[in-house]
């Protein structure tokens, strides 16, 4: 199985690394050759039909900032439609605007027969339904497990183990930065700009944090949840949204006084559809604290299924991929 | 896909009220007539190739306290022999002892090269690495979901979403009985036996409660993932075992002054295989309440997954018992 890395980010050197440390147990698992044989990020490229070395393109990228020797001049989709490979995975940086470079990649891939992984969360809170359309017309598949929950094994276990269940409603924790704020406005009495100057500091926030506490972050996966569990036509757009900027002091020492805290939670089912900061009851499974991600399905034969994981994290969401990867050997060994 | 149901208790009632609320879904989504063709209790059985109605199956038991109008004169797997069906659903009343009726039950279908599903701990925690060879050799599924956390998909969670992932060890709460006794001695201050009594009284714990408060129950289970996750060869008796009648008022109030609560923990690895009461802090997901199921899974990517679902209940194994037979299904329409 012959995989094209677009992106080569966190995430990206995150997969090489884990693709390489894995090789062996792919051969073993499934008597199959899973190798890297295409790389590129927005301004360089490298390919080669005999696999190329993960180890080499995580330095070079770390070296030169360049995962390839060949100048990137055109698209990122055109190097994509001009090789041959059997998987992409979609790991570019997401662009909530446009979906790009994103968008262009899955869909050329999905048209020239490729099945695509993809982390990137634009493509999909923008265009699910017509990238599921294209994929279905092309026979391919189009896996994302990692775009929802990092290391949260959220929409694979709704759509496949759980395929035999009716889910009525989803809630859930889904974006650490505003969490790991909401909980230390709350431990330590801090106001909402230190809490995020300190997340900012340790490297849990962005130096623009705009998508995260505004609750943008958040409301893509939701999308995604609504489009890939519900089965509606949603994008991020049509989320009812309130982020967490506006919390105070008070508010938050107000809900401590009731045995409460604040949480961004997203409520998701084919009546609502909303990402807002809620009050939540002191030893709530949704009362969790730090950068977790937390998921609960309401189901009607299993009650509420809730699974609990990291949100974020090079590892954590290689290993989303990885478990996409994973069901694509699968199914190719039983076909 | 025909389906034989072995033992028609609470379990076996629910699997075939599922059955035929979700017959018009497995035709349309897996094109597929899923019928129950065969329903053996202790006493009776009935059987018909056209497939038998399950509302009649259960109010016959309903009435008669038999699911057959045939007498079982014979031990049921010899019925198990003189039938055709595709798949078993064993879900006879767990013998610790022998693992009978269902060991001979499920080996019996499986020499006849049929699927078996089952939620009967006692057939796996004694002889499990003889079942699997059993499978394996006539190349038939043995699945058995139902058989740990009840609703709770870990099972097939770890080994078929996670299979990538290399999973260190397990801990988790596999008793809600024990889980609820715990939490109703510490919330209300009540000694051991007046709790185990509330349980009883309230239909959570069973009349003779010895499997659940000392660990037996918790020790199956932890045999089953130890076998099914870390490929070891373990029977529940492998299992290091304390349970729950020796905790004391006293050394559950001087847990609370610690801000800890005591929980009947299960603790799987390659090197560990334990069930014992611990301290877990306060708001640690493990010091959950009630008589929900809880399971942490220790991965080396995706760090900590937790899930947490009731651990029991008709419909609730009934669940756990669909996503084996969906998982079948899938298997089939893409061979």
């Amino acid at each position: 199985m012959d995989i094209f890395i677009a992106g080569f980010g966190t995430v990206g050197q995150g997969v090489a690394e884990v693709m390489k440390e894995r090789a062996a147990w792919f051969e073993r698992r499934f008597d199959e050759c899973v190798r890297i044989v295409g790389a590129l990020d927005s301004s360089s490229f490298e390919f080669s039909s005999n696999g190329l070395d993960p180890e080499i393109l995580i330095r070079r990228k770390k070296m030169t900032g360049k995962v390839g020797t060949i100048e990137l001049k055109d698209e990122s989709c055109h190097i994509l439609r001009q090789f041959d490979y059997d998987v992409l995975v979609e790991v570019t940086p997401m662009n909530i605007s446009t979906g790009e470079p994103g968008y262009s990649n899955i869909l050329t891939a999905m048209e020239s027969g490729k099945d695509v992984i993809t982390s990137n969360k634009g493509p999909l809170a923008l265009k699910f339904s017509e990238l599921i359309r294209i994929a279905k017309r092309n026979g391919v598949q189009l896996r994302f497990e990692a775009t929802v929950g990092g290391a949260t094994p959220v929409i694979n276990l709704s759509r496949e183990l759980l395929m035999g269940e009716r889910i009525s409603s989803i809630r859930g924790i889904l974006n650490g930065t505003c969490n790991f704020i909401l909980h230390r406005m709350r431990e330590e009495g801090l106001p909402f700009a230190q809490a995020l100057k300190e997340a900012q500091e340790i490297g849990i926030a962005e130096r623009d944090p705009t998508y995260d506490i505004e609750g943008v972050d958040s409301a893509c996966k939701a999308a995604i949840l609504a489009n890939a569990i519900f089965d509606l036509n949603k994008t991020y757009k049509d989320v009812k949204r309130v982020g967490i900027s506006g919390i105070t002091e008070d508010a938050i020492a107000l809900a401590a006084e009731e045995k409460k805290v604040i949480r961004l939670i997203a409520e998701i089912s084919s009546k609502r559809l909303e990402v807002s900061p809620r009050l939540v009851p002191v030893g709530h499974p949704l009362s969790i604290g730090g950068t977790l991600n937390i998921i609960q399905l309401s189901t009607d034969l299993a009650g509420e299924i809730t699974v609990v994981g990291r949100g974020a994290g090079k590892f954590e969401t290689a290993s989303a991929i990885l478990s996409d990867l994973v069901a694509l050997l699968k199914d190719k060994s039983t076909r």
